[in-house]
């Protein structure tokens, strides 16, 4: 019962936390992508983005703590958020806070409603979009000043994700760091989970068209079985009206 | 009732101007890549170009309009056709205007009968050919003054598109502006809706051959359950005679 | 009645024609792969290859001309075998003559045995093994005097053709002539073709097991309702032993 | 019988070989990649390397042999376990060796538990991981000492390895070498398995969710077909009581 409570608390914590940590990440998008984007940037602000980014750190490294506190199983709990720990520890994986803004995704998922497939073509389209503006800013930043660089300004590296994601991959940019290269891999992984996700969702469409313009003769369903037993049931109740009269008849 | 039949009349309107959109597509098409196909196109004839663009253009913005008007929700129609409106309004989106001429594969495709993944066989390949058409002629028309530009002949255009749609991006031809990497981009989407449509056709005929051979034993249809249910109908009523004889013996 | 016995009389010469023609698209792959791959070819088997070449073709025109002949619905089956015609017309779509070599991988298949999956395997493998073959002789042989080619050896073009049909695409290797971008271009369309087979096999054989391991609870099935309907039926011949019996006691 | 004692003896060695040839696999790991990785390793190291290839060479030799010898159809044997003796005697096939370690995965995968899905989704992500560092292996052996080779490190290998398994082919990294272009033959496929397996996963697993929220009248199941006969065996009981009654009071 004590474990219960327990998980309870972090469970009520996680879900109170939601709203903050997401709103941590806009701001970290923020402190992350403005010097990158502008690497004139005054003395004052470049200062201003470092404080906001150790704010948004901060309120991830709190998090965690606070759910690895609240757990009765502290081992297990590590174990199974290695990722969250990562990206708390590992300035490279940094990022991968901006993974908390898929939660918007999900309120712009449930206010449009729809179908299954509805809701993961926007899931696809929101994150591969995402995934895209953040890999373009990490290899911007990994690239930038380096020698023999091809990827030197925003426009360059939206377009080497967006050659990168489809799997087309002209060559005319590409990444020559190791950080950037750690990038592109992230991004090449998006893009055949892009390409999957986009293939089984139509394959799915298809084999539901497909049975249901092919079935003609629909399979029986619980309810016809259902509609069966009501009829023996009363021809029941008729064959032990019969016994009763038998009954009286024969005594 | 008012409502009913406003939406009637634009229903009616769309239906009545399907097939002179389509021929204000083809003449569009028509003034969009004489141009860019003939670099050397006589003065005169560009201006015959232009006017007819204008004309085709004015057709698109006219239905818009009517449609418009026709309508009992004004802001639903207007955020429910997005895509009609930017087409009209940004330059750059004209070369959407040929996807009217979709039209052209559906009355193609009735003609040709068949099965649904017939049917979608047909509608893929022909719409990455016209696709992989009109990017050519866009890109060919972005690239062509562009400086350091290796796509410079619609020949070149043509097989760059191949090997983007295909997503193989060998990197000998590729756009080097912003708006021919737009095109590049739309591109590679239609490529890979493309690789997920031939996917998922083969993957949903392939499903259901081994569905075919390997399902010997049927599972119940209605039918079956129909015919259980008009026995025990029968059985009912033999039942009940022997109810009325029993009654009658007992008397 | 006419109709048909002319019909059949097509159809016993395309099956007697099988075998004759597999052999002619073996003697033509012998007159066009020889030339290619040794370039210093004496005169005379440059000659003798030529001989062959007009061997097999003629072989392919007389077939396609016998069964125009032997046809009742000419117009039909000019429509119906257009590839046909144009393999036989047209000196640029020749490589395709090679496609009756199929023939020995259904033959290949007939004794290996095994499921659907399988035989759509071998095929797979086969075709894709033979298209690279036949794409890497036919772009070698539109390279090879090109100015600027890249491809100026079999061992490049089969590791051109490699790079292209798993749509990789290097970029170090590329067909600058028109006609090599043709083949390109077919060996792209191929490339879909088998990563899509592949996905659909794999996906076909995971639903499969999926569905095998979490249907704890199978559906009726008619034997299933077979057997109810026996139950019912002796139940009837029960309360029709019962209705006689009353007609007796009650008489 | 003897036929039989045989078999069981070959499958006992089998399953008593399984962890030594593991152990094999991992000494040739070490003896294999070591000196690609470290190309000023000392005289005597590599001498030490040589020895350890030659060691697991011979364990893999003997336990083919031992197996040949204690089949009973000896040329069934050989034409079953082609790729075994070929990785035996072809120098060129040493690393598929390595395919050993997969039995590492299987047990990875045995701890974890899970369902399908979730091993086939281990396997992959092991496999490939796997298969890239291999393939990384033998490309940088192959081409470091080339003439015009781009790949000369260990990360540019790495970097390759990625940018072919997903397909993407930047063109800035890519083999020259016979040698090198088999092995990226293999990754290609690798890579095309990938995409494939990953498509296959995700569409498994969107069917299923689709038929689960879809499927509101459910089939009907043999359970409830059982209680259909339950009742109908009930409702038998009760005529035949009626027989007995009337037989009693016809008497």
């Amino acid at each position: 019962m004590t474990v219960m409570r327990d998980d309870a608390r972090r469970e009520r914590w996680e879900r109170a936390g939601e709203w903050p940590l997401t709103v941590a990440a806009l701001v970290f998008l923020l402190a992350y992508s403005w010097p990158i984007l502008d690497p004139g940037l005054a003395r004052t602000w470049v200062t201003v983005t470092d404080v906001l980014s150790w704010v948004a750190w901060a309120m991830f490294a709190v998090d965690y703590l606070v759910r690895l506190l609240l757990s009765t199983h502290r081992a297990r709990f590590v174990r199974r958020n290695v990722l969250d720990l990562a990206v708390v520890l590992l300035p490279l994986l940094r990022p991968l806070r901006l993974l908390r803004l898929i939660t918007l995704l999900g309120v712009l998922n449930r206010r449009a409603g729809g179908s299954l497939r509805g809701r993961v073509s926007v899931y696809v389209a929101g994150s591969a979009l995402a995934v895209m503006f953040v890999a373009s800013l990490a290899v911007l930043d990994a690239e930038r000043g380096a020698e023999g660089a091809n990827i030197t300004s925003f426009g360059d590296a939206l377009w080497w994700a967006a050659t990168t994601v489809t799997t087309v991959g002209y060559g005319d940019t590409y990444p020559v760091t190791t950080q950037g290269r750690f990038v592109a891999a992230g991004l090449m992984l998006a893009g055949i989970a892009l390409i999957g996700v986009v293939t089984a969702t139509l394959a799915s469409w298809l084999v539901d068209q497909v049975r249901e313009i092919e079935d003609t003769s629909r399979t029986a369903t619980e309810a016809d079985v259902d509609g069966l037993r009501a009829e023996i049931a009363e021809l029941r109740a008729a064959v032990e009206r019969i016994a009763d009269a038998g009954d009286v008849s024969g005594r």
